[in-house]
């Protein structure tokens, strides 16, 4: 039985930032949300990789906790994302993306899956996420990622997922994009006027805007002097957020105001290093006390 | 006596924005400084204007409190700047500046500001802004602006007023460009070991950061649907803050943090309407209210 089950990418990433460079390391939405929830509930991850996928990948996602049942393993080869950053480490550069097994990919939930309560739809074209919605039965809470591109190109396709889930996740540039308007405040509005229960826009250094009814919530961000490589970043966030949920079973505005700041704890520890090197590493202990730093910084 | 002496423009503003246009109107970071700060404290404003200079305006800053010794009425036509504002409010583009009277302004304090206990260096040449320091007796507190100009063309000058204020002010831009680094927290703390004892590093709508010792407080902006001019949102930030401190006559890091908020509540009052115009009307009652919103918005 999983609390949480994660739908999305599974990548061997090969990534350089002024701080470095990996080589086909562990990478993926689904991956990097999966780890990021095991340190607060039971994962189940869906995704699929390509016979070429190395074992002690796979070992590791056992080793953190995530059940992967819902990983198919496909002929051909893995999916792939070679990219950089610069100087300003805001904007990932990428180099050259090849889909291989993801191409074909339409997940189908595992049966126990199905009764999964909370659900994590990360980007993907929103037809697939809107298939994979339907598959669930009874779910308590389903977010909803995506990016630029299906917004130009398949915004009704997404507009229906929008309007069925509980919680939307956006990034700045998205949600302006979305609504043709530079202001986040009126963005974050109107996401909820479609339809979901809380949105959450997402501003990179700058933290996070998380909106439920007519109530906000402007999280800070971790003041990180050592950001490596912020691969990752957004799908840590969004694990931290939802495993908070699922361990604490609580969807209530006030709780999700804690889960945006695990959710964001995770991701500044997961900005530390390549790949999930450091989320492979961090304790319970290693949170709480970034816990008590963000009361510490946000307190006036 | 006064509490607080703003050194700095006086200006006429020709401001168009999304929102509408104005003409000629009040402006300047002496002005936009002192009216914030005059709902805490009773300040003097040390600045420059031609005999073209509007006398409503002149009636305005009385009405406000605003001590006008340090007002110098020169031979020529006043300081003008005209931009605009696109989608993005974020940037200001400038269409003309005519420095007229203020291309040969070198401040002399009046004699009873120069035992003024708090004192604001709004933006100007660094050489200008070391000449006023050098006329203040005994400053609790001194704070400092700048812009990118003089960090690119009198960057050893500006160093040397940095290592004798007391709080360094900059915005995101400024404080990446003075160290060569995208990362905030490394400008920070680097201005920090020049000798202020607090950096401010505004972030526009994503607010603000302080840094005091090695703390930090990241302070999140209002949130505003109502965006119309953010035309002296900066120096309203500065009026607010300095106001606070003055008003308390507490410089303490935790009274630091509670400036910071005073400020940015001014700047969002202030960006509700063109030129001063929502300054006008505030009132200690909405500055209250939405000092409670900023309570609400922060915790979790």
């Amino acid at each position: 039985m999983t609390d949480v089950i994660m739908v999305g990418t599974v990548a061997l990433d090969s990534v350089k930032t002024p701080f470095g460079e990996v080589e086909e390391t562990l990478g993926g939405s689904a991956v990097y949300a999966s780890v990021a929830a095991s340190t607060f509930a039971r994962v189940g991850l869906v995704g699929v990789v390509g016979r070429d996928f190395p074992e002690r990948h796979i070992a590791f996602l056992r080793e953190k906790g995530v059940d992967l049942d819902g990983l198919e393993i496909a002929d051909g080869d893995s999916f792939r994302w070679k990219g950089y950053y610069e100087y300003d480490m805001n904007q990932a550069h990428t180099l050259d993306t090849r889909l291989n097994v993801l191409s074909q990919f339409n997940p189908k939930l595992p049966k126990a899956y199905r009764d999964a309560r909370y659900v994590f739809l990360a980007n993907t074209d929103p037809e697939i996420q809107m298939n994979v919605y339907d598959q669930i039965n009874n779910p308590k809470l389903v977010m909803l990622d995506t990016m630029n591109f299906w917004i130009e190109n398949k915004k009704d396709a997404l507009s229906r997922v929008i309007e069925k889930v509980d919680v939307m996740l956006t990034n700045d540039a998205e949600a302006r994009q979305f609504f043709g308007t530079p202001n986040l405040i009126k963005a974050g509005r109107a996401f909820l006027e479609m339809g979901p229960k809380a949105v959450i826009i997402k501003k990179g250094e700058h933290g996070a805007i998380l909106f439920t009814g007519d109530q906000c919530f402007v999280a800070p961000a971790y003041p990180l002097e050592n950001l490596v490589d912020p691969t990752g970043a957004g799908d840590s966030f969004a694990g931290g957020f939802i495993g908070w949920l699922a361990k604490t079973d609580d969807v209530s505005p006030r709780n999700m105001r804690k889960a945006v700041v695990f959710g964001s704890i995770v991701a500044s520890y997961n900005a530390e290093d390549f790949s999930l090197n450091k989320l492979k590493t961090i304790t319970h202990e290693d949170i709480f006390n970034r816990y008590m730093m963000f009361q510490d910084i946000a307190s006036f």
